[in-house]
């Protein structure tokens, strides 16, 4: 057959992703499906079924991490590997993650069902733990496979009730034999929802971004002084809440100030005691800094800090901050990114050349081999809620994208 | 014996507080008693034993609160009362309420081993849920009592366990038969710590408030949308933790922009998902306005209100705002608080005319008879807290004065 004209089942890729939103369903439409909880080994033994029906190679690494292989024409060549993750965060949504699985499935079954070789291999593969919601920090499957992160520490983090990692993969019994461990990949290919609003804005269907944004996790810590709230005098009080509030709002602040592509958050907050007649005395919140330039990223979170420094001593609440977690930008393969772009123009869908704000699997891959992502629109740019939604023809189009990626880097000798 | 020589035992009194202070005692020096607890219980036996080696008439009534009679030489004539509580905050302090109870404990005690009769009967009182912090709201016994609060309403109180008030109270097995409700008191007094820094910054040893702040409660609703941080731009983001940050400041500004006698306070907050890489779709957070002029608390709200307005329109974060409380300010009985200023003279201790910022069970009081409190300092005006202390020679100063206030109105006719 004319591989040009070759398609996937869009109604398939629909069906396969209704009956993993089962897996984990909440009542509001959304999904719950922590990593290495009882709905993820659902949703894994499900998943090893359906790469069974294709005859796939099945391994499960040391970290869970599944890869199903295809094999190519010439076992001497290096694979092709495509996929993402199919854990979410509490009560996240039914595309992330779980479309670029289901989207690279899809694409096999389509090859599969038409009998097409490839010269090279294709491997298909669910990491595990991208979430990180359950056990911090996100991207860890594929973070100790290309060896950025450690597996012993990996082994060893902790939900929120002292369950460790190791104990919960070996519990749901995907805990394979084979260390997890890097091989040669010719190219690598993710498809997402965008899980943001700038496809819908500007109206395109296939986002192709140029690669990852930088980012910056801070840990900040105010102690203020507690005192019943009435017989103290507003003189001479020392609310770390209060702090707080002013440097939520600098963050708030900040990309408008830097200029640039840049965005800033604070999304979580303590705050101690936590009784309404007590000033409060202890404050933890969280700052999340992101941007495609990383010395700007930096020299904000620089201009921060001086800004901190002042609200802290001006209101006599000393201050602790902690860098959490620091990664680089990701510039992605430049061939592969205007191959998708290509692509998404041969087969009538209009593209557009971004940059992805969330961090994903693919910016560890891409620190190991050529990598590309491809996008589609969430609905209103919402991500990570319930009500996260990605219409099906939208679905259909970025698995359509992706399986002429993967047939044009499978064929290349 | 001279009636104006008479002076309280102060070691006693320290003794009495220390041994109080065993009962619920934390780790770093504070008491958590909460109200109904097991520590409440304990220390409400000892109270009880210690009122019958005095062979004072004891009632509890069916609120729990606890009255212990000292006969008077007229039968006819009603009772001076005195008193306070002896449940705490959690990690509260050493002073708080029980100070109130054991100083009038040994304002009876010397009367009783010096053999001094009054005109009038004497009444110690322990107020059962003055904090209100297992049990919201604060001054749970005296509101019933008085008559401002309902006694059914009362019982179905429930703690953060769903445990029920009147079961808790039957549980501690001090549920009394007589239902709650006001006798005529010709005097009540109630000796505190004060809470606050100004007795010590003035450098004086007993407080005598005219009366106790105005003090309005309100629970503050945002509602915002949930989004990954990373890909969604700051424009169009609705953060509703940013929105209440605003509005914390402008609620720390309050008291500056109004001018007068007032503090503001945002105490508690909650936000949801409190992720951090979620922006913030739920905020809740309570603000405390205090005031002594009701007016000028009401005129702050309704400026407040309008910013809040102004602040959740402009972020497109939906606001919903309930009062819970509102006490109107409490005046106290002029003639009892000069009677406290002057013996204070008189006994050689220097003297504040002053207000009170935080509510007490005086505040009831203050509507049904002529109420006045004595205050003493609190060191670092230090309270609510594990390290609230008090000097012992201030707790005996204070005692002091109530025990030459309880004689005076006592001997009325």
């Amino acid at each position: 057959m004319d591989l040009k004209s070759l398609r996937v089942n869009g109604k398939r890729l629909q069906g396969s992703l209704e009956e993993m939103a089962k897996i984990g369903a909440t009542p509001s439409g959304g999904v719950q499906r922590l990593a290495l909880s009882e709905e993820d080994k659902r949703a894994r033994d499900l998943f090893v079924m359906w790469l069974k029906e294709l005859d796939l190679g099945i391994i499960i690494d040391d970290m869970g991490n599944i890869f199903g292989t295809r094999p190519g024409r010439d076992k001497s060549l290096s694979a092709v590997m495509s996929g993402s993750h199919m854990d979410s965060q509490p009560k996240g949504g039914r595309f992330d993650g779980i479309l670029g699985v289901m989207g690279t499935l899809e694409a096999l079954r389509s090859l599969h069902e038409n009998n097409i070789e490839t010269e090279r291999p294709i491997i298909i593969v669910n990491w595990t733990n991208e979430e990180g919601s359950r056990f911090a920090p996100a991207m860890v499957g594929s973070g100790v496979w290309t060896g950025n992160l450690d597996r012993g520490w990996a082994c060893d983090r902790l939900d929120i009730n002292g369950n460790r990692f190791e104990d919960e993969l070996i519990r749901i019994s995907y805990k394979g034999s084979l260390p997890a461990g890097k091989w040669p990949v010719h190219a690598y290919y993710e498809y997402h929802i965008e899980q943001g609003p700038v496809l819908e804005k500007e109206g395109k269907r296939i986002g192709a971004p140029k690669g990852i944004f930088a980012l910056q996790w801070y840990d900040v810590y105010l102690e203020g002084e507690a005192n019943q709230v009435g017989p103290t005098p507003m003189a001479g009080r020392h609310d770390a809440l209060c702090a707080a509030a002013e440097m939520i709002l600098k963050i708030n602040e900040l990309p408008q100030r830097m200029g640039g592509n840049m965005v800033a958050t604070v999304g979580e907050i303590q705050n101690y005691p936590n009784s309404r007649n007590i000033i409060p005395d202890r404050v933890h919140f969280t700052v999340d800094i992101r941007s495609w330039d990383d010395d700007h990223a930096l020299k904000a979170w620089e201009m921060v800090w001086r800004d901190f420094d002042e609200i802290a001593t001006r209101r006599g609440c000393p201050i602790k901050i902690e860098e959490t977690w620091r990664v680089e930008h990701s510039p992605f393969d430049r061939k592969l990114v205007h191959r998708i772009l290509n692509i998404a123009e041969e087969l009538g869908y209009s593209g557009l050349h971004m940059v992805s704000g969330a961090g994903h699997d693919a910016s560890y891959m891409n620190r190991i081999c050529p990598t590309a992502m491809i996008f589609v629109p969430s609905i209103g740019g919402r991500s990570h809620v319930e009500v996260e939604n990605t219409k099906w023809e939208d679905c259909e189009a970025g698995a359509n994208v992706l399986l002429h990626a993967i047939l044009q880097s499978a064929n290349e000798k």
